[in-house]
């Protein structure tokens, strides 16, 4: 049987492919029918959905090699999945494409203690490593909000962060070695258990790729130390800006947090009716979430001078907690930031933003201005340090119209933040979402040369097909910041 | 004129060739005269000569690009060039071939206070940006023992390391963004003022490609704040394993030492007899060299707690200096080190590998065992912390055959680094000098995969040709550790 290039199979092919993926990989290994079909149709940007043809469920390298060259060889688009936890889209299916779900990879291969690294499939749930190591005194840095849920191939993918990448840095900073399966279904191994290998930094190219360039089926991590001492400082400031000078302030005397996270005053009264932390203030313009780890030493000296430049700054009032009950306490409202978003109003739409932490301040207030403007209510949570926003934009999808208007609010935001000299996505990625943006950011030569390293790993672009990169058919002849709200959708390939 | 792919110019065409690029460039930019071509005819591993046909001196990235792309008109071979320290080979040229160097472009563009960055030429100094930015109390952290002289072009190029890397990280760790020009002659922008931007990490490759991909115009560097507080300690064991389990012992505990250098007998002795420190006690197994940075406090918490390790692993003495002059002089003995061996005995050869830092005790018996084996000494001189060892194979350059065996001797302490799950190389690159290895550590498949990436920036294969990868001509058909002594050589293209 014969599929042309750029030629979708019909019914009767893909029941054919269907039962050539079942001889290669086993009948529990497929997934054909209409209604299993459902869960996979979208990941967690649940505005795009698009049923895949067919989902396979690979249980080693070489299954998800075979899975691979029979894509390869029909010529089928096809899109990798951990948990679909991802906010962008990245692991949407592509109509009339394989889905190729990680679900069933997920063993702890190997943990090396004296090398401090851990070897997983891609399936395993990020905050399962820590689980497996902590006894021992270790844990795994990146900790995305999802981590009881996300799988590390998913966090490969899209580099993600978490509330502790201030200190610790994102997943690409954690990621030693990598076995990957190209689109052509190659077997390579690219980095290794010794930091700063010789030859190119493939690893580093991977980490963030969002399934362009193949699939990691084997993922070696480093385990990190837990900290002797953890202390978390929460302080409330009169406005946004005040913290923002704290935030700026602190950075400068050179300490380094392992997170520090604002909340306005919007999110603080939100969480508040929501968990009833009672620990927020509600009159507060603005509350800094500041954690600091290391020696016992080290830490009750950072707490000190943190709290010194807080008070400074015009801090009201300021609670610190080094044991674990009190630190879970004063964390958890941030924790519930989304979720109380959630009960504010019938719907939110998060944003993902970076600015250079100096114009923090100011991108502040034009999204203030923005949300008057708008008429929407934008409750602004993130993480200061990096300064990496992450506001929400509080909506009722009921009333027509108010999506779509709403886009254009998250849309606005992120312009904001390009033109403060910063990026589209702090670590939910571009995927399917932003991928019209991306021309904001890179020149043509600019996305002509990361086209030319996805074409080393994906020669026929069967490897998720549209995610990424500005596409002409998803995004017209030219991305521009108005149409791309109206022509994004899932018929990617 | 045309020049045919792999047909070398003839002597006639090269006049030709010359006064074009001298027509593009100005007459000032264009090196002919064989004389002066001489200066150029090698870097620091100066074991390995070959003169260029021409020498280019550009002025600015578009120079550069038109340099580059006369060389792609006439298929001319090139390779870029620093201050030529590097220590691998990887600024050699080609025979018949173009040598771009990177001397007038020396200065920093642009230092931006508030977001901690500086932009600068390739040209410019290691040690200048630190010059640059210290009286506002920055700082910039690679340290190459070459730091007066390297500039940062070859440090991008190479990956450079330093005595700070263990804490603080390689280049990779500390540039963000760059202005290349690709060996097609395209100004392509990667990274940025943000970390972590979207899309493929293309500094990440491009940092430590070794000039095979092309030629960094701009390179936008972190620059730190300079520490608070900083202590030196040095500790003398009875035995380099002592020494070992004491790096391991405080690597253990979680603290993080700015830098940690071991030098054993042979080294101490070495050096007390040319740069007399009178630290160094010469009946020393080994001595610690621990730089602790950060925080007053926490610098004074960890002193204490790595002297109380080092103690604990007999150590017979333990000095700690804050001030700066006492900390000089207690490194004096290690930057000397280099220097030392080379009056010790008439030549010496400083090989590069590294290890997984549980390996180290292991791996330094076997070279002792290499040493009586060989009848050549080894002083030791390393990063302890980060398992890269420096060993200095002695030996006396005027006895026949003597170069060859001590090269012999360097492969094999190279391939202990491999066999123990270590690198061919910690921070002096492959280059010329360890492309032929390089199948000892990746396999066809991965080795493959970096080529591919190779073409995607260099797709007639003219930037730095020989270089990095193995080549059939250079290290016959398949490489091997017995062959490749025999086989290397200028002649690349």
């Amino acid at each position: 049987m014969i599929v042309k290039n750029n030629l979708s199979p019909s019914k009767n092919q893909w029941r054919t492919i269907a039962l050539e993926f079942e001889r290669a990989l086993g009948k529990g290994s497929v997934v054909r029918r209409k209604e299993e079909l459902l869960t996979y149709e979208c990941d967690g940007l649940a505005a795009y959905r698009q049923r895949p043809a067919l989902v396979i469920l690979p249980r080693s390298t070489e299954e998800v090699a075979e899975a691979v060259k029979l894509c390869d060889r029909y010529n089928l688009p096809w899109v990798a999945r951990g948990s679909g936890t991802g906010l962008s889209g990245g692991a949407l299916p592509i109509a009339n494409g394989v889905l190729i779900v990680m679900a069933k990879m997920k063993r702890i291969l190997e943990i090396d203690w004296e090398n401090r690294q851990a070897i997983v499939q891609p399936g395993v749930i990020n905050n399962w490593v820590t689980q497996a190591v902590s006894g021992a005194g270790f844990y795994y840095a990146p900790d995305p909000s999802s981590q009881i849920i996300c799988s590390i191939g998913g966090n490969v993918a899209e580099n993600s962060g978490g509330v502790h990448c201030l200190k610790y840095g994102v997943t690409t900073n954690h990621v030693l070695g990598l076995k990957i399966v190209t689109a052509e279904g190659s077997i390579v191994d690219i980095g290794g258990q010794v930091p700063e290998m010789p030859g190119y930094d493939l690893t580093g190219v991977f980490v963030g790729s969002e399934g362009t360039l193949g699939i990691a089926t084997e993922i070696t991590l480093k385990i990190l130390k837990i900290p002797e001492s953890i202390c978390v400082l929460l302080a409330d400031f009169a406005t946004v800006e005040a913290a923002g000078v704290a935030v700026t302030d602190i950075i400068g005397t050179g300490v380094i947090p392992a997170g520090m996270e604002m909340m306005d005053n919007l999110s603080i009264n939100a969480v508040e009716d929501v968990v009833a932390t009672d620990c927020y203030p509600r009159d507060a313009g603005a509350i800094l979430l500041v954690e600091l780890d290391g020696l016992e030493v080290e830490v009750q000296g950072n707490i000190r001078r943190v709290a010194e430049i807080c008070t400074q700054n015009g801090a009201r009032e300021i609670t610190t907690a080094t044991d674990a009950e009190t630190r879970l306490k004063l964390w958890k409202g941030r924790k519930a930031a989304f979720a109380a978003a959630g009960k504010m109003s019938p719907n939110y739409f998060v944003q993902d933003g970076v600015v250079p932490r100096t114009q923090l301040a100011k991108v502040l207030r034009e999204i203030e201005t923005l949300s008057e403007r708008s008429g929407y209510q934008i409750a602004n949570v993130f993480h200061a340090g990096d300064g990496n926003l992450h506001p929400l934009i509080l909506y009722n999808g009921a009333e027509p119209g108010a999506f779509e208007e709403v886009e254009k609010v998250g849309e606005e935001i992120l312009r904001l933040c390009v033109e403060a000299g910063g990026s589209l996505s702090g670590e939910h990625g571009i995927g399917a979402d932003k991928n019209c943006y991306m021309p904001q950011m890179f020149n043509e030569m600019d996305l002509e040369t990361m086209q030319y390293v996805r074409e080393a790993f994906n020669p026929k672009g069967l490897a998720n097909p549209g995610k990424l990169f500005p596409t002409p058919r998803a995004c017209g002849e030219r991305a521009n910041w108005q149409q791309s709200a109206q022509v994004k959708g899932a018929k990617l390939f």
